[in-house]
Order: C-alpha cells, then sequence, then structure tokens
C-alpha cells in the first residue's frame, strides 16, 4: 500500500495539486483543533479503529464537546474512564449512548467494526477486579470482538480456574486481569500456548503499593508469553487484544 | 489418603461412572458459580476452614449474597474488612450475626471449629495497633483457638514488655504486631523460643511510608523464628498462626 | 480438540487404561527429572515449541547437561544468556550448535518449526540497544518467523525512523527496544496501527535506574497497542511475538 | 557592577557611613520581616522580578497580608497555586487583580517588567496536561515575556506535532509539558535547535506514579538540550525560561 | 517453669547467694564475651538450638575463633554464607567439619538436636533457585528435620507441580522457594493446608528488582497460609519450619 | 547512682523484702494498665520528662482516658498531634489545659520542669514550614527549655539567614525545619559550630515525595553536625533538643 | 526559513524532481547508515553543532568506525564516557585527537564552532564532583564557549563560595554540579539572577542513594531559575547551556 | 562576640583597613585554594576543629597535597574512609601519622583538640557492624572525647546488652551503630535517658536494601530521643557526638 506521502507527491509531480496545497495538506488534514484537544478523526482510516475518550482528567465540557464532533461525523463513541453525572449530562446531546456503571464507560455503536478473528476471554482473579475487566470487555465489544468473562478464577482456589480450562482453551488469546499478588496470568502462560495480556490491578493493600506488586509479578513472570499493560488498564489491554485478533 | 483424581479415575475404570460425568465432576465439584464470585464450599474439607469473605473491594450486594450462600449450607461465617453500614443490611437477613467495631468484622459460628492445641498471644507495640490486633484476635477465636491479648507493649517502654513475660512465655505462639520502626517482633525473638507472626502496620507517618518502614525492618529481622505477612493483615497472620497451632 | 484428561478418563472407562497407570502417566508423562531440573520435552506439544535453556544463574554443567537431554529426542537447541565459555564446552559434546556473540545464545536447529504469517520488525532506539534485540531476532528465527532488524532510529534523530517507514509498514508487529527515556515504542504506537512489543534495556545511567524509567515510560505510553515484558528480555519479547505470529 | 558589599565598604572607609549602620543595614536592608514571613521587596534588583507568592501551605489570612505589602510598594503581583475562595477574598481588598481558573493563579500588573527576547512557546502532550501549562502561561507573561499556546500535540497523534512544526520553529525556546510516558520533550529535541524546558505533569494512573514516571523520562532524555523542572511545576519552567528569554 | 529471675531472687532470699553476686550472675552469665562478638553458649538452653554463626559481613579471623569456641564446648556446629577459602583454613582446626558448596555452609554434629515432628518438604520454582533451598535444608538437617526436597517445579509447567503432588500432601509443612515472579507459594497455598514459609530469591533481572518483585508477590499472596523471610534467607526458613516442626 | 535492680536485689537479701514480692515489684511497677494502654507514670523518673500523648491514631476517648490519669497524679501534661475536636471535649474534664491551633498541641503544665542549659533556635526555611516548628516550639517550652523562633530564612533568600545570625550564633543549638530541597540544615551546619537537628517537613509537591527528598538531603548534609529525625516530627526534634539541652 | 519538506515539494511541482527520487530524499538524505547506529551528519545545519558519540556502551569497534565517519567529512570530534584504552587505539587513526584523562573524552577540534555569546560557570560543591565538571567543561569549549571553573564551593564552607562571588557575577549562566546533598543550585539561585543547570552527582554514599538524593534536591529548588539534567550528565548540562548561550 | 564583618568594618571606618584591602580579606581569609579543593585552615576558629579529609572520591595525589598543607600549619591530621595503599605512600611523607584498618582512617596527632564533657559509648548490634564503630571511635578520639566500645549486643540476644547496662548509663550520650532490623537505638531509646546517634550500617542482604532498612527503623523509632545520620556514617555520629559533648 502505498504511503501518504509517496501519495501526495506523485499528485504534486503529476501537478494535480500545487505544493502549497500538498503541504497544507500534509499539515493539516488529520484532525481538528477545538484549542484544548485536537480530535484525529482519520485515526480510524490509520490504527482502524476510530478516537476514543479517556475520559479521566477531562472536564465535562471538554468530554461532551469531542464526543458531540466524533458522533457528528458518524462514528462510534467510546468514552472511559468517565463517572455517572457526565452521563446524566451527555445522554440528551448525544441521544442512545449508553452508561456502564461497572466499566464506567458510556458507549455509542455507530459503524460496525470490522470483525476479530477468535474470541478473547477475559479473566479475573477476584471479584474485586471485575470493573478492571469490564471496561476491557466494553472495549473488546466496540472494537468488534467477540469475548467471554471468566471471573473470580485466581490461585486462592487454583481448582476454579481448571473447571474453566474447557473455555480457556477456546481462547485465541487471553486478557488476565489480576491484583495482590498477580500470578494469575503467569499460572495461564505455564497452561496455555495463546498470548496473555496480563493487566495488574490496584486491588489489594499494604505491600501491594497500588498494584505495583502485581505488575512487577507480571513483568517477571517465569513462563513466556505474558505482555504487560499498566495498572487498571483495561482499555490498554482490550485495545491491544483487538490489534492482535484483526490481524 | 486417596487424592480424588485416583479415587474418580478408580471409579470410571470399574464402570461405576462414564468418563463424562467424571470429567464433569471434577470441573464443577468444588465451588459454586456466582457469576462475579466462585464460592468454595469445599475448602472446609480441603483446607479445614470454611471460606472467608473479605469485605475490602466488594460490594455491599456481592457481600450480602456471597453471605447468605455460605450460611445456607449451615457453615460459619467470618467477613474481614467491612464497615458498620453492610452490618446493618446484613444482619436482618443473616440473624444472629455480630459486628465488631474494631476489628471491622461480621462473625456467625455455626459449626465448632476442631481446637487448636496451645495459646495464641497477641501483642500490639502500641494502641494505634490494636483494630490490627483485633481482626486477628477474632480470626483465631472463629478458627478455634484460644487466644490472649497484651498490647502496649513496644520497645518505647521495654519494662512493660517484661512485666508481661510470663504470659508471654505461656504462649504457643505469638503473633507481634507493630508500626512505626516495627522493632516488637525482633525483640521477641530474643527473648523467646516459640515462632513468630510478625504483622507490620502502616501505624506512623513520613518516613514510616504507611507500614512499610516496619515491613521492611520485620524481614530483616537478626534473630531466627519471624514469619513476616503483609501490612495490617491480621487475618492472615491469624490464619497462619491457626494452620500451625492445628497441626 | 480434546483434552488430555479426557482423552485419559475416556481410555480408562474403555477398559484400555487401568486406573493406576493413567493415574502415572498424568502425572509422570511431560517432563523428564534430572534432580536439578525438570525438563518439559512436551511442551512442543504444549505450547508449539521445545523447551528453551535460560543460561543466567544455571552452573555449566546443568545447562550442557539439559541441553545434551533434549538434543537426544531430536529437539532444535536455544541457549540464552550464555557466555563463551560454556560453548567452548558445550560444541564437542553437541556438534553444529553455533553461538552469537552479540545475541549470547547458543543454538542448534534440528525440526523445522511452523512458520510465522508475517514480518516481525525488531528496532532499536540506539546502538547500544542491539545486544537485546540480537537476543529477540535469534529468537524469533528459532521460532519460525522471519524477523527484519532496524536499529538506530530512537527519537534523538526522528528522522531517521521516518526514512525506515516503508520496512515499518511491512511489518506484521514489532519490537521495539530501547533504554533511557524508552519513548520509541509509544512514538511508533502514534504512527503505526499494529501490536509493538515494548523491551525497556537497562542502557542508560544516573535517573534510567537500570532500565526501569525506560519500563515505567512504556507502561505509561498514551497510544493504544503497547505491550510490555520486562527490561533486557529480548527472548520474552521474541517468545510473545511468536505466538502472535503463528496465531 | 560594584556589589553591595563593596559599596558599603566604600562609605564607611569615606567617614559616610558609622560601621554599625553599616552593619545593619547590610543585615536588614533586603527584606520585611511579618514573622511568619520575610518579603524581600528587592528582589527585583536582585533578580530582576519581584516577589512572587507560592499560595500552596500558606493560609489565606498569611497570603493577603504579604499580597497588600507587595501592592503598596507599587510592585506587581503573582500568586500561584491559589483557589478561589482566596481570590473571593482578596479583591475587595486589592482592587484589579484577576483570578485565572485553569492556572489557579491571582494576578495584578503594576509595573511593566523588562521585555523578553523572544517567544516562548508553550506545549502540552494531552489535554489534562494544560492547567500546569496555563500556569507557566500566565508567569510568562507576568514576567514580560510574549508566550504562544500549542496544546495536546503528544506522541499518541504525532502527525498533530508536525502539523505545528511552524510555530514550534518560531520558538526562542520551549515549555514541553506533558504526563503518563513524557516522550514529548524528547521528540521536540531531535527534532529542534533551541532549549526545551521539560514540565512532567502528575497526569496518568497506576505506573505514572504520580508523575515519577514522566519525570524518569524527560531526565533520560536521549537527545540533548532538555531541561527539567519539578513534577506540575509550570510556574518554575515560565520562571526559567523568562530568565533565558531575558538573557 | 520457673524464670531465671525468680530462681537468683529466690536464691538470694534464702541467703543462699550474696546480692552483689547475683547482679553479676544475672549481667555475665548467658554469653562469652570476645570483644568482637559475644556468643550465647546458653542459647541452647534459652532457645533449643546452640549459637549459629552467620558468616557474611565476618573476617575469617572472627568466623574461626567464635567455632572453636562453639566447638570447644561440645556444641555442633552452623557457619552459613561462608565460602571454601574458609573451609580450607578452619578444616585442620576444627577436624571433621564438612562444607557444602551449593549451600555454602560449614557444618559439624556434635549433640543430636531433639526430632521435629514431621517432614518438612523444601521446594524450588527453579533450577537457579537450588542454593537458597539447600541452605534450608542443611538448616533443616542441623536441627533436627526430616527434609525432603522437591525441585524445579514452578508455574511455568505447573503440571511438573501436579506431578509432584503425593510428595506435597505428606509434608508437614512448606518452604517455597522462588524468584522472578514468586507464584509457587501462592499457588501452593491454593491447593494444600499446611503452613507454607516462602523464600523469595535475587534470581531473575531487571523488574525482579534483586528478589524484590518476588518478596512483594509472596506478601500479597492471596491464598492464606503464607509466611514470608528476607530474600534468600534459606537459613531463616528453616530455622523457622524447624521452630514449627518441634512443636 | 544504684540500678533498681540492685536496691530490690539487696533489700531482698536483708530479708526486707520477699522474693514473690520482688518479682511483682520489678514487673508490675513501672506503669498503669488501661488495657489498651499501658500508662508509664515513671518515666519522669527513669527519662527525666513526664509520659507525652502521642495523639495521632488514638480514639477521643483513649486520649482523654490516658490524659485525666495523667493529671490525676499531678503530672505536666502534653498532647501532640490532636485536633480542636479533642480540645472542646478534654477542657471541661481537665480545666485549664489550653489548645494550640498551630502547633495542635493540648497542653497543662503542672509540675516545674528542670530548666535547659541555653537557648534553642526554632529555624524554618518557609513560611508553611511553621506548623511543625511550632510543635517543636511548644515541645521545648513544656520540657523546661527557652526557645526562640527565626521563621522563613530558606535558602531561596540566603541574605534573610544572614540578618538573622546574631540570634543564630546565641543558640545553644539548633532545629532547623525544611521542605522541598531541604538545604538549610547544611547551609547553617557550614556557617556554625552547634549542633543542629534537621526536621524534613512534607511540604513540597512532585519530586519532593512527601518529604523524602528534604529527609535525603538532611541526611547527606556535607558539613557535619546534622542529626535528622523523622519527616514533620517536630517534637522529636525537641524531646531530642531538650535531652541535649539538659546534659 | 522554508522547511525541508516544503523545498522539495516546491522542486518536485516544478518537475525538478520526480517523486520517486523526493520520497527517497527525504528518506535517506539526512544520516550514513553503518547498520549499528546511524550517524548523522546533517546534524550541524539542523541543530548548530555536530554529531557527539556518547561512548559508553558502545564497542570500541563501533567508536572507531563512528568516529571515522566523522572525520573523514571535515567534522569535528568529541567523544565523551570513553576509557584510555579505546584512546590508544584511536590515535593513530584520528592523527591529533587528544585525551582529557579526568572529563574521560576524546576530542579532535576541525572547524570553529561559531562562539557562544558570554561566558559559561562552571561550579562543584567538592573536589569528587570534577570529573563531572570537566565532562561539562569540555563539551562546553568544544560547543564555542568560553567557561570558568569554580571548584569545591559547596555548602559545607559557604564562605568559599562568597569569595568566589565576583567570578559568579560575570557568569552568563551557571553550571553547579553536585553531590550528596545537593544544595549548591539552590544556595546560587538564592543569590545570582542567571540560570543555572544542575548536575547532580553520585557523590555520597548510603542514603545518597548513588545521586537520587541530590537529584531530587535540586528538583524541589525553591529559589526559582534551576533547571536539572540527569545524575553525572555533565555533557548534557553543557550541552544545553550551549544552547542557551547561543541563543 | 564580635562577628569578623563588625571587625573588618571597623576597622575600616577608623582608617585602619582600605576598603578594597577588606574585601579582599572577607573574601580570600578562610582559606586556601588548590585549585581541585579549597582547604578551611580557620574552620579550627569557626568549628572548634581542623578541618578533617573525606578519602572517598578523592584521588591519591589530592589527598596527600591536602594533608600536606594541613599538617604544614601544625593541624592535627583525620582522613577517614581511605585504604591502605594511600597509608603507604603518605607515612613517608607525612612521619607519624597512623593507619587503622578497621576503620579505615590515617590519624595524626598534633594540637591537642579541647576535651569533651562526658563519657561517648558507642554500641553495635552486631560483629559486621564493628567497622563503622570504629570509624567512630577513632573520630571521638581525634576530636577530643573518651569514648568507650561494645560490641555486638543487638537484640539477637537482648540479654548481652542488659549485661552491659552499667557502662551504658555511664554514658553522657550513646552512639548506636546497626544494620538489618535496625532496632538496638529504639530499644535503649526505651532503656535511658540521654540522647543516642543512630548509625544504620549497610550490614545485611535482601530487603536490607544496603542499609535503608535500618534507616527507616531508626527515623521511625517510637521512643524520642534518637537522632539519625546517613548509612555507615561513622564518622558523622561521632563528629556530631563530639559538638554535644563540648556544649
Amino acid at each position: 500500500m502505498k504511503t501518504e506521502l509517496e501519495d501526495v507527491l506523485e499528485k504534486v509531480s503529476r501537478g494535480k495539486m500545487p505544493p502549497r496545497k500538498a503541504f497544507l495538506k500534509l499539515k493539516d488534514y488529520p484532525y481538528q483543533d477545538l484549542g484544548f484537544a485536537k480530535i484525529d478523526h482519520h485515526r480510524e482510516v490509520r490504527k482502524g479503529f476510530p478516537e476514543i475518550i479517556f475520559g479521566q482528567g477531562k472536564t465535562e465540557g471538554q468530554i461532551i464537546k469531542i464526543a458531540q464532533e466524533i458522533c457528528k461525523r458518524g462514528n462510534s463513541l467510546l468514552i472511559t474512564r468517565t463517572g455517572p453525572e457526565v452521563y446524566r449530562k451527555i445522554r440528551s446531546k448525544i441521544p442512545g449512548c449508553r452508561y456502564n456503571t461497572l466499566a464506567q464507560t458510556i458507549t455509542l455503536k455507530k459503524k460496525r467494526p470490522a470483525p476479530g478473528m477468535g474470541k478473547i476471554v477475559i479473566m479475573t482473579a477476584g471479584t474485586s477486579d471485575i470493573p478492571v475487566a469490564e471496561e476491557a470487555f466494553v472495549t473488546c465489544e466496540m472494537l468488534g470482538n467477540k469475548a467471554e468473562r471468566i471471573y473470580d478464577v485466581g490461585v486462592a482456589g487454583i481448582h476454579r480456574l481448571f473447571g474453566e480450562m474447557e473455555k480457556v482453551r477456546r481462547a485465541r488469546l487471553i486478557i488476565a486481569v489480576a491484583g495482590m499478588e498477580g500470578a494469575l496470568p503467569s499460572v495461564l502462560a505455564g497452561l496455555v500456548g495463546v498470548p496473555i495480556i496480563a493487566v495488574p490491578t490496584s486491588v489489594g493493600y499494604g505491600a501491594s503499593l497500588q498494584g505495583i506488586s502485581a505488575l512487577l509479578a507480571m513483568l517477571n513472570s517465569c513462563p513466556g508469553g505474558v505482555a504487560v499493560v499498566n495498572i487498571d488498564n483495561g482499555f490498554g489491554a482490550a485495545y491491544l487484544a483487538s490489534l492482535i485478533n484483526h490481524l
């Protein structure tokens, strides 16, 4: 596939595009500037998915404005890390959008995303890890993947995990969510041969160091095949999983 | 004792159990799946104690649902790290359960646990360490152990400790709870010959680093015989102590 | 596909296998016990690749003994993190094996591994990151993948990276190796739509904290699609990449 | 230029100043003592800018008292890190002062500061970094510099940055504000030849460690020309930038 | 049992001991002062085991001198963390002592220690963890316990662990030695009902942080029953295990 | 001076005290047991000052109960780290006690403490460090010392410090309180020849790490004569200063 | 000034350059690819200085090869962090180059760099900080700046610093090098009104944490005007200083 | 006492000193500039002790040159942290100087220092802490103090400490040296009423973090009266002790 640069250069060379216009095109094309944010409406072309709004650290006004611009163009909407109060304000402006309380996401499906190849299995070690897993689940679905949940199968009762191995073995890849000692991804990597995306969570106390302990454990996984993302980053795990699942 | 696997295999071999059923048995047997949690009702068989609910990070609804399922089967109930508001909701649904304000536990004794061999002495360095010690105390009792409290005997006034040595010497094992410099377990280990389970607490400020300093001090204890658990983990210390006390 | 457990159970049920033998089979089958190590000769079946020897922390004698057992069974050999002195001893015992000085690997191809789907591009930010990248390169090749190297294209001269974008765009997935500020994977993730496996290296000094800074930067990558492995873990990155490339 | 010490010594030597008075002059001259604070009204002479009030950690009463003493002498006022409630109290006492909600600053221009030489460009990686950038912007302007904002041009969409390169190239120096992986200053330093003052922000979560990750990344910047200040220290970056811009 | 203090007081009271002598007795009784060390020959009485020499950080001369004083009194000798060069010097002076290369211990059995109650099973996750496990093994035996080794059964090949479960189930308590992600003790605690003494090792690299990662993982073990000791502290684990095994 | 032990032994020897009573005396003598606290009323004898109540982490009820027991015996009262709400409850029960809002202390002078030898000068680097300095000031005075305050003389305007050198030179010892870069104690130690007790404060943000940066700076003070206490530990600094001032 | 992109586009548009050639030009132009390194010979055009070789982590062969390519084009040579053994090999191949033992640099002046505007004063707190300062000094000179050294003027004897204030006041900007408590830059920033580039060094022990303490202190400098670079990064400080000095 | 500044000003005022000379006097007076070091020969006047050479990080040539200049003026010599090879070179140039192998100090007494008031007792927790204690001992003696050693009395055998309490009680102040859990100073502070200078040592392994654990424990000492210095800083402890002992 030709790169954009090559394409523009060719047009310029054939006299179909004046150089100044080409320059401006290359410069201004891919985003819309709101001052406080530059929305990448062409991201879908370049990366395969529409722009996603990370809600944390943005004001309500900023989130709503960006969301409206995305929807205006007929793109699907996914807002992560956002509270119910934003939802209460946004739903009158963007009819049809939905809020997921556990995942803390606002979504609206417009375009049907390209379907992923296989099934992504999302597992948690404990009950308290579920919100992070749900963020991953919503993201997986929004990005066109089939996803299945298997929750509360950590090493504290490893036979629970074994009871779910049939489902686990049907996965094309696994998102394994765990706090505390973070052993679930390592145990899974010793059992199965598919890629495992490990998500440490801030679940725990004291020496869990807000998830640092689980993060370190996962980075040191003795069996191979484990990829790690940031603490509580359910979205990031799902985004990566979807990239792999669409290869 | 035969393992479960051997037992099932034998039955299958004798034609007493079809293989598919055996497989399902091994898979589904030991826990009840609530979706958000997989309750291990057979834990009592395998580990000697009923399933215990760690309240922190679970919703009120989840705690109550799990508690009801445990009680339904006639098992004793121990919920740790849970606030009075959960208790106010649960007491109408599980009559007879009790709340301990200091320990932040909800308990209900049904079956009488196997009695421990000796006495577990629970000590604190200061007054502020008492909530952690109380969590340990409640857990010890729920698990069938005799426990005795000796509070506020840290190194700031070491003669207080010496005044309690008679009691200390009657212990089969000791749970030593301390924040700040965390010296109590090391001092005890230099004085007595029984195992000491050291619980660092987050009591302190500044360079106490929320209990990390006490934790490190305990891990570096020069005299031997000190086992360390997570910061503020009164439950974990008591659980371990009870395992040892039932050997 | 049937699981091993189901298979054995079925045989036992049909009287084709006595239960005791089944038990022993399930217990002893998958590894060979050398006392100091339990070699997993069946790993290839379960995980798709033969057992790999992580040389660091093992004695020369242990490495050689394990290598011989692997080769005896006609499996390919890959030893990582091993010095030239081991190679000098091993080459007389395992003829045909080769040493890669940069990657610090000993290899011997026996079986041809299943070929990967696309090309894995291995990039480094600087010249000093090359040894880690080479470990990844050797591993990719041993596991059946086509791999291409693009070295010294870090953000210090970002135009070097742009000069290589044609090659980069041909990648099915990317292994991005960087020390110091560790920005390369984030920059790549903003440019391309394929999964990026980020390998922080211990290259740097002072506040690089032996690779911790690069590791943290990669875990915090703002653009999505970045999976992180342990510091200097070229092998782990390649193993994961190969898993994905064989999906 | 003569130093103050030389000047006083000379006067004393010529009999124009008695030694005791000289001593007291040297001792008491440069500040006004409020007990809880010693205001440096002569700072403008020595450092080129009037005293600035860092609001955080001071009581409302302390801030207002110091502000009044500064204004009494006809000096310009800049209070950083202060909330709207202080503004509500101070505006009746110091008429004409203004509050900037994003930057959390109170300002009042009295004297016109010496103008800076060129333009300071203030850039952010994301939308959430804007408050820190605004503190820098207000400070730059108060200290006599022309400043231009370019926001939300982090590596997640690096083409947004390239679209702004014309503006970037007009900068005499750059303040680059970024949280998470903190790659923006490094990328800029690879592209342009002006000094870059890097401001890590506490934007992020988990392994961002409240800005420590971005800070470390910036300190390890592979391309040269990057100066780092404390996390979220927009004021410090602008103060330093202004010093350089007035050389 | 009477305390020493009571005993001396009684004698003094009956006129059988003059007060000054009593004072000196209480002061000087329990150790021999070499200036650089105070040897506790009565430790055996008080703690049940003879004094043990921690070799690290002591000069050869100090180690030999202390060892000679211990042997002179007919006590058994255990020196840990000591190199072969000390052994070469000491064996002529203390005939019959033996050196264990893996464990780095010098031992000489004189008195037969009180036998422990059950079997202590010592397990390692990998081959590189063996030296720490061997230090534990030697210590267990010197202190009168039966010990059994099960090495290289970490989560990288969890079926290896299951293959050893029969042996594991015969343990009265377990010492679980693991570096890297340190998951072995947690997995064991989910499977068995005996106390587990977890020993993190410095095996690993990069984010293993010289054993800190494994240590943190073990402290955060979700299943209960895990006691943690310092990194690489095989001796400490065995000492504690022996205390428990002699209860 | 005779030790308590010698004294009791002598009495027992002369038949003036039965041994059992002596034992109990030695055991029970020095404190009063409230269950949750063991008050050391004899601390004044042993350490020269009455028992002091560290309010943080104690319940209101515990603080009031301990305070009453101390006052009942005619001892002076010093409660640190306690809020105004405790004061509002305690003042009706302990008439005459006073609350210091800045220092967060409750005090009541009963006995006149032994006077210190010289003057303790308490200095702060900034205005925000004053609460910690005030805790030190109140403690110094309660323990019988003359103390003088010099506030806001940090290195940001080092001439302010020089303006106060006359006062500084009259100090017998100095308590230097500083957050942020924590340079004040080092600068002072380069200027004067008296002991300096350095108190790091949690004043600052970002890389100040809640006072850790100031703490580390003080521990690394290049000029000698600097003793360091915990972060924000104004009480501890004053207690130590008073010990030295009473030598 | 026109950007390269504009220039090439214009040529293409006028038919003076075929698009494919333009593409390749943009891709290949700015560096020479040695495989293990991509040398940026045009850096001088873009950044104002020739490419500089960071020796650490490169093999002797790599350093020599890159140096030869740089010299071949008539550019000046600066190699930092390189030992005498490289110099011994390189001097026969690149005649006229010189080694600085303290600074650990190899240099060869070819082109005369553009002269800086004012004087850069390089100061150290202690004698042990000199090697880092010398690296800065050599770099300053190679980049066309006048530099002056003032060594051993840390806060341990602050009068030494005052004795040098005349020289200090002549500086256009200051590089302040300090380990241990790292107070020198903060003290200087309180005294003078020029930008200060602070270089923490790894000089110190224990709680200096290999320079982290000094780094943190500098980042928290209370007086403004302090820019911080990585630990021991004399080169980086000088590079930044030179950029500023050439504005 | 008049300050130097006042004195010079007075002379200038009376025409006894020309102002330029006064300026130079104030500037150049107090140190001798060797280029790489500025020796403070007047430190004895200002601080009560001669300049001391911290050997670590200085070259042999630098140490010898500084030592010669100090001795030339008839001052006593104390070099800390220096190896035997420096001693072998220096003893021919400075006859009579002595090397202490344990303390790693070179000393030569010339002037008799002012005697301290009482006895400084130097204690260690273990045998491995002795080198740090010896550095303190040598320094104490060089600075005119009587010092007594009590070694190997840590909490591992707390009765050893009690056996030495008579000596301990004769101390005017105590230097307590301990690694590992660092409990000795806290235990002492609970027993005696004199100031305790706590020196953490890097003795230990694993979670001792090269002395950080002991350092943290000491900073968090629950009983008051404990001052902390840097890890392994025997000199600093003694210097501070001497300052206090000369009050």
